[in-house]
């Protein structure tokens, strides 16, 4: 290995052992504070010797800001008035924070163009890393992934495919909410969603309708609509309206996100309709604020609050050089 | 004037416009593109005639990024799963957009340290403002008021006094509350409030107990009770717990935000108390959910959905070097 002592009386920086040794900064910056189970044990012992060699001594430890070193990890995400977006947000940067980063948030609002404004905006901050929440296509996105940025996908994939995902089984919560209202002997069924679905709205009533079918109900019984827009309140009261006009409730109705069983819950108000005796209401989220003030409403738990510690594993493996993976954490229907 | 043509073929830059015209980058860039409003005519043509003689052309017209000048601007808040903070975020944001600057946002979770971390933070990055949303007291923040960054203030004062304010009449929210419950004929009544408040709920509860003394209600037939914590939700339902202990629930409840309101509401279904027949709560917020889940709070509404171009004016009449001022937006009382 070719050992240089820096000429000049300059301190040596991580930039140099990292160049010398072949590995990203923020590699280096992790073996010095002792973090070394992402890097393989011949990584370290070459950073180790490398930075023996030239003399590297760190200017601060622990958690305090080198200036030349962005700690900083850019998280995009739309409609951060969702609680479900709010929470992944705040598992997020809880988790960054223990690891000695500190994030910032920008809302995408489910537009590729302002997807596009913050990805350029945040690579010229020099951000060490991104999280997409909820992506959409969109062309700096895409050039980010080819271009081998560190990104971690939450709640959707890649629309490009591949990369670090971290989410849920979709299927498999709708599946959770078919057996849910099966097994309570519910057969008037119906399911509502948004007509601009995302892959994850999509495979939930997906996954819900196939289960019924397996169950035993016929596709053609179980009454569906949707509705356009964005906002999953406005399509959740829309789509139930849509549903029951002219025609009676059913008696167990899915809507793939609480927002949308909030918007189906309001019509249900209006309308002199009880929930859950009239219908019951199965979402999915279980969204914070409905221990306190949704005693109605059944929803599939998923666990946001777990999302952190997974996302910055993936982000550490990915700034070690190692492959993308998904990381599915598990849901569980909580009945009321 | 000292009339300067570069000798380089390097293209004038918009911070030699601004350098020989004694003003921000900022407040160039604006002139030239044609928004002159907060600058004074002789600034705005002091800039012109620079522009001028320099031979300055824009690099890009319009929204484009430009990397030499930063359009960021970063806002400080702290509990985003608050759907009140949630909402001022978006506000704010959607308001710098159309300004033609894009927002990065850190939750500081209340405390001082991390109010800090990010102040540091964010200096480093370049930031051209701050919005400082419910600040507490801390090291950076001082230091940064003393140094005139462009700092506007959202929810709570600034905790050294003066500089730019965006709120609303606290004191008044809760006047109106007191005006509400005491038309209805209540007289048994009761406030809530966290041990660990902030000049916005102390001046809610405040004026509410004011306002009722002003009523003729006696100070100590107002029940009060406190808790601590700084989860509202969590306060409300401890709040309530301890004013209801081995006592009736009073008529009419006053809660200085909606999370402190569905904290107590979830002691209320515990108990089998009716809101509002049993009891009528009143909160402050009037968050956006409420209209579609909660129509047994009545509550104070704040426009948050306003705050955005106040904010915005706040900070360009900073940027433009005017003096800071407070800016009180209008609050309203939805009965339900």
């Amino acid at each position: 290995m070719n050992k240089q002592k820096p000429i000049s009386q300059e301190p040596v920086s991580l930039a140099t052992v990292a160049a010398q040794a072949g590995v990203s900064v923020a590699t280096v910056s992790r073996i010095v504070n002792g973090e070394t189970r992402r890097a393989s044990a011949e990584t370290v012992e070459r950073v180790q010797k490398i930075v023996a060699d030239l003399g590297y001594r760190p200017n601060h430890v622990g958690r305090t800001l080198r200036r030349r070193e962005s700690r900083v990890v850019a998280m995009l995400s739309p409609n951060l008035d969702n609680p479900a977006m709010a929470a992944i947000a705040a598992s997020v940067e809880t988790a960054l924070r223990s690891a000695g980063y500190v994030m910032i948030l920008c809302d995408t609002h489910d537009r590729a163009d302002l997807q596009d404004e913050y990805l350029h905006v945040m690579r010229s901050q020099l951000v060490q890393g991104y999280i997409v929440v909820n992506p959409v296509r969109s062309e700096a996105l895409s050039a980010s992934v080819a271009r081998g940025d560190p990104i971690v996908f939450v709640g959707r994939r890649n629309p490009d495919g591949g990369g670090a995902f971290v989410g849920i089984d979709n299927r498999g919560a709708g599946e959770d909410a078919a057996d849910h209202l099966w097994a309570r002997g519910i057969r008037k069924l119906a399911v509502i969603q948004p007509t601009q679905g995302s892959s994850a709205t999509r495979d939930r009533v997906g996954g819900f309708i196939t289960r019924l079918e397996e169950l035993g109900l016929p596709d053609n019984a179980i009454r569906q609509a949707e509705a356009p827009g964005l906002s999953h309140l406005e399509v959740g009261y829309a789509a139930a309206r849509t549903l029951v006009d002219g025609r009676p409730w059913p008696q167990g109705l899915f809507c793939p996100s609480d927002l949308m069983a909030y918007g189906a819950y309001r019509l249900a108000l209006e309308a002199g309709i009880r929930i859950p005796e009239d219908c019951r209401i199965v979402g999915v989220d279980d969204n914070k604020l409905n221990a306190w003030i949704t005693p109605w409403l059944t929803s599939v738990h998923i666990p946001y609050a777990d999302f952190g510690a997974k996302v910055v594993d993936q982000l550490q493996a990915l700034w070690a050089g190692e492959q993308p993976s998904e990381q599915l954490l598990p849901h569980t229907l909580i009945a009321r």
